[in-house]
C-alpha cells in the first residue's frame, strides 16, 4: 500500500527505539522473542491507520506514535499465539517464535507482548481511559473471532453455522474490529469529535470486511503475479471462505451434492478439484455475488468519509488507501 | 486462611454474577472455559488482599470489589497458560483447561482471561489511569518472573545464575509483586495516602517472598497433617528451592560434591536419597538460616505496617492474617 509506506520507517524506527529500553531487557529469554516479532517487519497497517487518521484530524501524527504502536504490538501479540494454534513454522518468511525457540517460549512471550501492548498506551496521556476501553473491547473481540474461526472449521458443511451471516461476523471480529479501532483511536488522538470518531471506526470495519472478501475472491480467481500468493490454496484445504458459503446456499440439489462430494472426497488430482469447483462457483455466480458485496460496503465507507465535515485535502490519504485496496486485480 | 475467609463469598458471587453478563456468552467454546477456571473455587487470596486493604483504609470493601475482581482473573489467566507450560493435568482437584478441553484452547482463552481482567478495571472508575499502570507494570513482572523460574530450573547446579539473589528475584517476580500490588491498589481504591499505598506494596512484597521461603521449608521440613501435601516432592524432583542453593552455598569439598552427586544420579530409592539430602542440608543448618531470614522478612513487614498510621482496630485483619501465615507449621 503506498499510501502507508509513508509512516512504515517512523513507526519500525519508534518501535526498536521504545524497545531498547532498559525496561525489555531482562530476562533475555523472554524479551528476545519479544523483540523477534516486534522488529520482523510487516506493513504495519495497523499502526499506519492510527497514524493516518490521528494525521486527518489535526495535521500532525507524531502525538499518535504510542496509540499506533500499542495497536501494532497487540497485533504481533495475535500473530505469536495465532502461529502456535494454526502449526505454522513460517511468518513473513522467517521462523515462527515457537519454531526458533519452542511453544512454551511462545505463549509467555506472546502473554508478554499483549501487555507491552497495554504499556505503550499508558504514553497516551488524557487518552488513556478511552482508549483503554477501546483496546480491552477490541481485543476480546479479536479472541471471539478467532474461536469462531475455529468453530467454522470444525463445522460440517451442513452445520446450520456455515452460513453468510456467521462467517461475516467472524471475519468482522477476527479482522475488522482492529482496523476499525485503529482508525477511532488515531481519530480520538487527532481531537476528533465524538461523532467523526465513531465515524471513522466504521469506515475500518466496513474497509475490514471488503478486504477479507476480496481476498477470497483473489484466492481463487487471482492472477499469481498480482496476488502475490499461489491461487486454489482455498478450494485445496476446502476452507469455509464467503465463495463457498455463497455457492452451498445457491446451488440446489444434484449441484450441491457435487459440491459438497468434491470437498468430503480425497483426491490426487489438485487442478481437477479446483477446475470442478470453479465450474460449479460459476454456475451459482459467486464471484460476481463477492464482487458486488465487496462494492458495496467500500461505497458505504466512501459515504460515510464523504460525510465527515473535513476539507478533501485531509481526506486525501483516506481515500487513496481505499482505492488502492479497491483495485488489487480479480 | 481464617482472616481471609470473611471475603470469600462476596468475591465468589460477585465473579459468578459478573460472569453471567451477556458479554460474556457467546462463542462459548472460547467463555465456557473461562468461566470454568474463574468459578473453579481457590482460596480468592489476592481478591482478598484487595478488598482486606481498601478496608482497612476506609472501613468499607465494596467499592473494591471491580478491582479485587481484576486481580483475581489476572491470576487465573496465569493459572491456565502455566498449567499448559508445566504439562499439569490437574488444578484444585479438577482437569485442568487444556486438559478437559485442548491446549488451542487454553492458549486463547488464557488470552481472554487476561484480557477480561483488563475489563474488569474498567469499573475503577477515577483510580483507571494509575491502576492501569500498576496492573501493566505487575503483569509483565510476573511474565518475567516465570522466564527466570524457566531458566532456574534448565541451569545446571554450579552455573551462576543457581544463586540466592536470583532465587529471591525469582520469586518475587513471580509470586510477590502481585501479592504487593493488591494490597496497593486495595489501598488506593480506599483512599490511602501514596506513602501508605507505597507502604502496603512493601509489605505484600515481603510476606510474599516470607511465604514462598516458608513453603520451602514445609516441603522438607513439615508434618504432612498440617501442610496437606506429602514430604519431599521438592527433593525428588531436584527442585532448585531456597534450601537447596544455602546448601550449596554454605557446604565445601566432599560435602558439597556429594550433594551434586545425590541430586545427578538417578535412585529407585527416594527415602535414602531425601534422608541423605536432609542430613547435608542439616549440617549446613539451612533450616535455622531460611527460618531466619523468613522472621527476618516478616519483622520487616511488621514494622512497617507499625508505621502506617491507623488505629490498631483498622489494622487488626492484616495483622491477623500475616501471624497465621507466620504460625504454619515446620
Amino acid at each position: 500500500m503506498k499510501s502507508l509506506e509513508a509512516y512504515q520507517s517512523s513507526i519500525n524506527e519508534a518501535l526498536v527505539s521504545r524497545m531498547q529500553s532498559s525496561e525489555f531487557a531482562e530476562p533475555s529469554g523472554l524479551y528476545e522473542p519479544c523483540k523477534y516479532i516486534l522488529q520482523n517487519g510487516g506493513k504495519r497497517v495497523r499502526a499506519s491507520l492510527v497514524l493516518l487518521a490521528s494525521k486527518m484530524f489535526s495535521g500532525e501524527y507524531k502525538q499518535a506514535m504510542p496509540v499506533a504502536l500499542a495497536f501494532e504490538t497487540f497485533h504481533n501479540f495475535t500473530l505469536i499465539h495465532d502461529d502456535i494454534m494454526d502449526k505454522a513454522d513460517l511468518r513473513r518468511g522467517k521462523p515462527t517464535v515457537h519454531t526458533k525457540w519452542d511453544e512454551n517460549t511462545a505463549i509467555l512471550s506472546g502473554d508478554a507482548v499483549m501487555i507491552i501492548a497495554y504499556r505503550f498506551f499508558e504514553e497516551s496521556g488524557i487518552f488513556v481511559p478511552q482508549l483503554f476501553k477501546l483496546l480491552n473491547k477490541t481485543a476480546l473481540e479479536v479472541c471471539e473471532g478467532q474461536q469462531y474461526d475455529v468453530d467454522l472449521e470444525n463445522a460440517g458443511l451442513s452445520d446450520t453455522i456455515v452460513s453468510e451471516s456467521m462467517y461475516l461476523k467472524m471475519i468482522e471480529l477476527k479482522t475488522s474490529v482492529l482496523l476499525a479501532a485503529c482508525l477511532k483511536a488515531g481519530a480520538i488522538v487527532g481531537g476528533a469529535s465524538a461523532d467523526d470518531a465513531e465515524k471513522m471506526y466504521e469506515i475500518g470495519r466496513l474497509i475490514g470486511i471488503a478486504f477479507q472478501l476480496q481476498d477470497d475472491v483473489l484466492d481463487t480467481y487471482g492472477n499469481v503475479q498480482t496476488f502475490g500468493k499461489k491461487i486454489g490454496g482455498d478450494i485445496r484445504v476446502n476452507k469455509k471462505t464467503f465463495l463457498l458459503i455463497q455457492a452451498l446456499q445457491t446451488l440446489k440439489g444434484a449441484e450441491r451434492q457435487k459440491l459438497i462430494d468434491l470437498l468430503s472426497a480425497k483426491t490426487n488430482n489438485e487442478t481437477e478439484k479446483f477446475n470442478a469447483v470453479v465450474a460449479l462457483y460459476n454456475s451459482a455466480d459467486v464471484k460476481e455475488k463477492t464482487i458486488a458485496r465487496i462494492s458495496h460496503y467500500f461505497q458505504q465507507a466512501q459515504s460515510i468519509l464523504d460525510s465527515i465535515q473535513l476539507a478533501d485535502t485531509q481526506k486525501v490519504e483516506l481515500n487513496t488507501f481505499m482505492k488502492e485496496l479497491l483495485v488489487r486485480k480479480y
